[in-house]
């Protein structure tokens, strides 16, 4: 679908000019204003909710308190995925969240989360920064009346766990297993039954034998679900998510009515909010992952034949939206982006680190 | 050499105290206040200055020029080694430069640019914001009254040009080749004849054969230095500088006199700088491999038998410094932060990217 019609087709696209020009009057008390975040997250879930609370914080801190940041987690003000619509209609400043819940609204955003056998968060930093990355995400909310920014990352995903080994693509025929988004999608074309499970549900599923098998996010907060409980089968690459980003969104009112000086507060709170976060992931999945092998749990990874079936799968699910414009044109980009980049990095720090790890022992 | 027999070995121990008390008054003008940033680079050197600059036009804007920073690129105010007792002294506010060359003050220093098979930019990251390394760069700084922050990011320095391939180590036998710091010591226990020529030799030397090789920074740098011209010999991955850390620093008793909100704009400028710097480097880098690769250059990685001697003489330069006990403490942190860090990414993203890779074509 091109913009034009995703436009003409959703009552969102028709509404959000209007919207804005409705918009509440902000809220000051001496000199201070509230800017209110609504989240896609739970109070206090690991990591994700970290990163939403460390831009809130860090922008209050920074101003000292002349933007005061009022962050109301999922359910406080409105359910997680109607942060989009929140912020769109004015109903609240800010969201941080995961873009790709808001393929709906637009497929390009799938880009500024993750997409299938995409960017890893080096390679997504790279884009995003300095390859044309945030000036599509500004493309995007034009459209919307958004402004946004990275304001997170995961890192790479695991894989998943699984109640029996994979050893080739066959392996994937009838499997029920929990994974959302695109990478669900293409996991559905390798012959899955894929579920999606609320994530309240997936560790009974799983342990009750209703799934087969489930992808979480990585060693920190898959060790918190427990699943090491369930099975020792822990396949730690997966191609679903490799660098999963989080934005964080103003209502492009509400920024373009702030002074340069704090729309550079939120500009540059929301990077070093990704970087912060990214770097908190990964060093809770080092510590995690040595845990869990210690509690016995057997990592693995996937045989080539598994990842050249992804790779086709993937290729399938993106190919789907490719009559839309914008997606095309955020997709190329991108994928110009990850292939130059990874070039460098795998002959550089990659071929480093192998040498690095083989002679450290 | 522990810390006592440092600080009394040095005479900026004994003066640094003496120093702090007798700052010049800060230049106040209008309710704004100027601080001077020193830096080691040149103005306009391509990255690293970048880098510096961000840091000073990030400070200023989100304050509004409350506090306004005035950049002295090397030279302009103190010279590029200076820059440290400058700020120690209270000569100057800040500076911006890589750590390592202060390893002269003291050898912990070398932690927060690079060491020898040491940290990748990543790796760095999840060291310094959430396992440890800030805290230790904030006790380094303790001792020289200084509170720094990684402020930028060259990510992993290329292996070098070469004008003969290397096939073994005794290839590095008699080689004259330019290495600076804990890396050239380290070549040097491989027999090689290690130059310390300032960079404006290089291209010179290379071209006449009074070298046999030399490492700059990586594709982006190299080619503006015109390397390609004299060899198309280039290893992509080296030993020596794995993910450079650059540091913005500030006399800490100036740091102790601002808001916590001035405080706090400072430490996440820096912060910023970093991904924001380390994202330009990878980006350019990307883009200058291809050109190079297409202007005929081979990119060429050393075999096992050259790693395995560049670790063992890696580890012989660390050792040399194990006697003081600070420097240990920092190593073994950032020892093991990097081993924990590099088990879950090689077996979540590099597992990830070797296989995208291979299955893209």
């Amino acid at each position: 679908m091109d913009r034009r019609s995703f436009l003409k087709n959703t009552a969102l696209g028709g509404t959000a000019a209007a919207a804005a020009s409705t918009l509440a009057a902000p809220a000051y008390a001496q000199g201070k204003r509230t800017l209110t975040l609504v989240t896609t997250w739970g109070r206090g879930l690991a990591g994700v909710h970290d990163s939403a609370q460390r831009c809130a914080d860090t922008i209050t801190a920074m101003t000292d308190g002349a933007l005061t940041v009022d962050l109301k987690a999922a359910g406080e003000l409105v359910g997680a995925f109607e942060v989009f619509d929140a912020v769109t209609a004015g109903q609240a400043d800010m969201y941080h969240g995961a873009d790709y819940y808001f393929v709906g609204q637009h497929p390009g955003y799938a880009f500024f989360t993750a997409v299938p056998f995409g960017m890893t968060a080096q390679e997504l930093a790279n884009w995003y920064y300095h390859d044309g990355g945030q000036e599509l995400h500004d493309e995007l909310g034009q459209i919307f009346g958004l402004k946004s920014f990275l304001g997170g990352n995961t890192g790479a995903q695991a894989g998943g766990w699984f109640a029996k080994e994979i050893n080739g693509p066959e392996d994937f025929q009838g499997l029920k297993f929990r994974m959302p988004g695109l990478g669900g999608q293409a996991l559905g074309k390798m012959g899955a039954s894929v579920q999606n499970l609320p994530g309240s549900e997936v560790y009974q599923a799983l342990a009750s034998g209703a799934i087969d098998g489930t992808e979480w996010i990585g060693p920190w907060a898959d060790e918190k679900a427990g699943f090491q409980e369930i099975t020792k089968i822990y396949y730690t690459a997966g191609f679903h998510e490799p660098g999963a980003g989080l934005s964080l969104a103003t209502n492009r009112e509400v920024f373009e009515s702030l002074s340069p000086a704090h729309q550079k507060v939120i500009e540059i709170a929301a990077a070093e909010s990704h970087q912060w976060n990214l770097a908190q992931f990964l060093t809770n999945n080092g510590a995690a992952l040595q845990r869990l092998q210690s509690g016995g749990v057997t990592v693995r990874e996937f045989p080539d034949s598994v990842w050249d079936a992804m790779g086709d799968a993937a290729r399938a699910t993106l190919d789907e939206n490719m009559g839309d414009d914008l997606f095309k044109r955020i997709h190329d980009s991108a994928m110009a982006s990850m292939r130059s980049s990874s070039n460098w990095l795998t002959r550089s720090e990659g071929a480093y680190r192998t040498q690095r790890d083989r002679v450290l022992g």
